[in-house]
């Protein structure tokens, strides 16, 4: 049993008697104690690899930051690599796969992954789970099949993911096969993510926003839909597509819980678009880099305007590893202390 | 005289016989005479100060693809060299600032530009206005002050322009001290650009997407609508605000007569923000990388959608430059022979 399961209440639509907070990227370099750990690794895949370092650096939020949910660390890519194109992450680059997706054949080589292909973020969640005692829900999520398909074709990070939508639009049909494999896979390895302890799964599409409207409900929401159906029954689903501005009402569609939305969407705007689905967001990361006063009026301002409840609070994008950690920590307390009428 | 002036009747909202087009971009990569004009200069820099070859480039895509207006090539990182922040353009990498802005004393050190400072503009515009000899209008342009600031701060390009941001929340009076003094010294930049042949305006605030919305009004449209205000008495002003979905309709509030649009943003639902202004765009630019028959009908499906009156067809972004010149001319002429109830 769950001490604090506000997290899953609020997700799920229940009152609660303040609104959760926790972080995307918590468990990250914006903690020294994320960095100590870090160096213990070999390298970025190693680190995940690593059961016991991902457990580590699971729980330091709880324990630092005093956040409402531990998210499981570890990495979007692990999806592509288990279908077959391994990957590395290259420092101040980020990721580079050797092989790319060109062609059908090639996405005919991909294997359907399945839980056990990703056994080491089984332990990590169950290791997790164990160490953190029922203080906080855990967090599993994967990245949203466009988002690594973009990858998957493109090879590394991109401004435009412009050989990723050359893709879309010059072999729609091998496109939505590839989608298809990766939505099957993401299936299996998020169902294998709740039986291994996960209370909540989010689905990061984080290049939703260089698709236009028509092509993003075809080629990304179409396949997010299918992943909310298939895990929806077993645990809440938050759906996050950063720079979707367009997209809100067609995701409160889907069997999602929540929807995530980054901070250049407007909190009253969305709820009018989000229908009875709760919303999680949306500080500006770079709101933390502010004096105190001003973080902790701003954190209020977006508190009123959310509402307490089916509201999970959140940045609109990951820490950033240069931010002041007592300044995080001050936005976490700010939303733990409100008092609300 | 000009023989084909559709670009400025429908800027300014008058009626037209067909909507005019042309390409953000046109004058570059994507045409392999622009590359052998560029061959020609020791490196970009030296390109964007040399009036014969920007009068060169200019020409090319009026020639070429047989678009509806000429846009003068050049650069907006000119601004803050002229204020006495000199870069470079990196091959792969983009812009590059040896010094870059901390404080105010550095903001104090700049100087406000003068169109005499950007000589070398001024002359290749009058060039190209000469040998264009009425055939189109012609195009000037600058980088909005916030995104200008972004590179001054930042000192190159950037996912997330946190630097920058940074800025804007820790130092608010030194950042709006700079967006003051780039904001006179674009006016005075593009009122030069007038004086030199510049038949209509546009400001390119690229990174607009990265503010949330209360900011970007106070540290972006405030300095933009100040442009508007001295320079649309004089010719009309387009204002490309690349991502910053939230801000069509305070955009419409300004001086300008035309709103550019990405291809993230519905043409109707835009209608609706824009008010009587003229819409510009907004072709995904990969949609030229599809087959004949798709460019064809998304071409057509966006005219119809935009409708003939208040539109100039264009790109939601620039050309990229490995797309297939012929692709390119394909959709000029779908626009140019669109057969209008």
């Amino acid at each position: 049993m769950l001490k604090n399961d506000l997290l899953l209440r609020a997700a799920r639509g229940e009152n609660v008697e303040r609104a959760p907070v926790w972080l995307m990227r918590q468990a990250g370099r914006v903690l020294p104690e994320y960095k100590a750990t870090r160096a213990r690794a070999k390298n970025f895949v190693e680190f995940v690899k690593n059961p016991e370092l991902a457990c580590e650096v699971s729980i330091q939020p709880v324990d630092i930051l005093g956040v409402d949910a531990a998210i499981i660390f570890s990495d979007i890519l692990v999806i592509p690599e288990a279908m077959g194109l391994p990957y590395q992450m290259i420092e101040a680059k980020g990721p580079w796969f050797e092989k790319t997706i060109k062609n059908l054949a090639d996405v005919e080589q991909l294997k359907i992954a399945q839980a056990d292909d990703l056994d080491y973020v089984m332990k990590a969640l169950q290791l997790t789970k164990k160490e953190l005692n029922g203080r906080v829900p855990l967090i599993g999520f994967a990245g949203a099949p466009w988002t690594l398909f973009a990858y998957m074709i493109e090879g590394s990070g991109s401004k435009t993911f412009s050989k990723a939508k050359q893709f879309l639009y010059a072999q729609p049909q091998v496109a939505h096969a590839l989608l298809e494999k990766i939505t099957q896979s993401t299936i299996n390895y998020l169902k294998g993510q709740v039986n291994s302890g996960a209370d909540l799964l989010q689905i990061f599409d984080s290049w939703a926003g260089v698709l236009s409207e028509p092509m993003y409900y075809e080629f990304s929401l179409h396949y997010i839909s299918k992943i909310c159906d298939a895990l929806s029954p077993l645990v809440p689903v938050t759906v996050f597509a950063k720079d979707a501005h367009f997209a809100i009402q067609k995701i409160s569609e889907t069997n999602c819980s929540a929807i995530g939305l980054d901070w250049t969407l407007d909190p009253l705007k969305s709820r009018g678009q989000a229908g009875n689905k709760t919303l999680q967001g949306n500080a500006d990361p770079c709101l933390l880099y502010a004096d105190e006063k001003k973080i902790i009026s701003d954190t209020q301002h977006m508190l009123r305007a959310f509402g307490k409840q089916r509201y999970i609070c959140n940045l609109g994008h990951g820490l950033y590893p240069d931010l002041d950690k007592e300044k995080v920590k001050l936005f976490v307390n700010v939303v733990k202390e409100y008092k609300w009428e």
